[in-house]
């Protein structure tokens, strides 16, 4: 007989990863009770993964359960804040005892290492859909937000971009690498959360996004919530090795431009500062690269190293298609 | 071309069904931002609908935006919390206006109606999956929880039990009413969650979990987690005339003790403070059926008229099995 959604629950995610103080109660009420600190805000967000849509079918449970609360993670480092609770909202085909150990090995895993606490889920019967909600704290005001780019900042990302398109590409077997590593596929389905450089950069950036769907998206986004556009110069963006090669292979820029989940910070700063937030980075453990800088005519231009414009083509807006 | 994921999500939840001064930042950012008050804690529960599991492929969009939402205020309601803010992660297979937009009227009604502003979510494209947490306050403490009964303790339900599961049953063509009436249909797919009754219940009830699963199954996580027991008197349960009729007909309790998605409260109170609780419920709207007793002795039992032990198969365990 299949276990009962509370047989689910209890079985594979009682196991407290972390207990915190600030949980009045977890796991196992209709809802959980949680303090939040005087003089702090709570940040939240919520995001799912699907089969086939996010994940390849074969994905690997443990690096799901990762991955599942990696994403959402990174909302929190985006915005500046420290990690405290996680929901999870589990659908599954079938209850798959194997699965389930591997998946919450994963997600656990991560959450001991930040001090996230799993406070509450639902496992239900259908097809494979993960859910997740983080709940982070920052001190009221701190939080680094989308809306305040100014002209002038200097917009920088906090490691390569295209990697886990590239590693994509090639376990669907359309781009033969040179040398597929472990790092690589790393890039790809263990991604880590940018928490340590989000949080030192509060009181410094101006504006901060994670970059899932893609640099030219997210920052898109800063753009368009602060009432600004960008230009980028190609040249600076942080590649590895591979999609380097990509790039000049092909001359299609879309993997660092428009493939998403790479999950690296990108944020601008006032020039003035931008050796302290390269200071900071750097004391947690990330090296800058500064792309570009944030202007006033909207949109976001590309430009070669001969300062052309780079066309929509290369850019790749038609590669990625984001559901 | 399909909508995109954000396109999707300003143009059917962006409209503020609610706007709350403890949003410091709402939809449209990385993470939403939220105030706390001092010496309150957060309550938070999140559920999945699942179509075939929870809902017939064929149910009305507006009330699958209702329930959605209601089954998880319900969770509030048991814990006498003040329902303040919702997130949904919504998996779509297609992108469908008409079906978003029943769907957002009917999820953005319930939340107008109990001030619960919708701060987050995610719409991905797969399988359809409904995940909504919800978040409300309570002074600290002051929470209704399942582990707090005490043998001696009188056990009441907020309204009658296993309409849902006869307006299942009828919809399914498994059972012909004699009238089907649309307060039936209601039950089911409509159903309310009991806010204000949890919260008058709050320093009266020791223990309370509301009826998703079913009476038996819910009062049973009350008698587990309390360390206790249960001895209910059939003829006390509040039975509409259509379950009540059903019963007589078929011998069969499964309805009320096992159907579950009727979202009614299930509580106890101490002898001394039966009225007390009565008096609190009736202003909030609802008659309160006293239906047993807490005792020592682990597990549910149901007595017949007679006094006799009402036999498993009556109960209904293999009837309804919730995945």
């Amino acid at each position: 007989m299949a276990l009962t959604e509370f047989e689910l629950i209890s079985r594979f995610f009682s196991r407290p990863e972390t207990e915190r103080e600030d949980v009045v109660l977890g796991i196992g009420d209709d809802c959980a009770l949680l303090q939040v600190p005087a003089g702090m805000e709570l940040a939240v967000s919520i995001d799912t993964l699907v089969e086939a849509i996010h994940f390849p079918p074969d994905t690997e449970p443990e690096s799901l359960g990762h991955k599942a609360l990696a994403v959402n993670l990174s909302d929190l480092a985006a915005m500046g804040a420290v990690p405290a609770w996680a929901t999870l909202a589990l659908t599954l085909p079938h209850s798959d005892s194997v699965w389930l150990e591997a998946f919450s090995r994963g997600f656990a895993s991560l959450a001991r290492r930040y001090q996230v606490q799993l406070i509450g889920g639902d496992t239900t019967r259908g097809p494979l859909n993960i859910t997740v909600q983080v709940h982070g704290l920052l001190p009221a005001g701190a939080a680094l937000r989308r809306d305040g780019a100014q002209p002038g900042d200097l917009i920088a990302v906090t490691g390569p971009l295209g990697d886990a398109g590239l590693a994509l590409l090639a376990l669907q077997n359309k781009y033969e690498l040179a040398e597929f590593d472990s790092e690589l596929r790393q890039r790809l389905e263990w991604p880590m959360p940018r928490l340590e450089v989000g949080q030192s950069l509060r009181g410094i950036a101006r504006s901060a996004i994670d970059i899932s769907d893609g640099l030219l998206a997210d920052l898109g986004h800063i753009a368009e919530a602060s009432g600004v556009g960008a230009t980028l110069r190609l040249a600076r963006l942080p590649l590895s090795r591979g999609v380097a090669r990509y790039v000049k292979e092909t001359g299609d820029w879309s993997l660092p431009l428009s493939a998403g989940d790479d999950y690296e910070l990108c944020f601008s700063v006032p020039p003035a500062r931008r050796s302290e937030a390269e200071h900071k980075a750097l004391r947690a453990g990330c090296k800058l690269a500064w792309i570009g800088v944030i202007d006033v005519d909207p949109g976001i231009r590309c430009l070669t190293a001969d300062d052309d414009l780079l066309d929509p083509v290369s850019r790749g807006y038609e590669h990625f298609h984001h559901p």
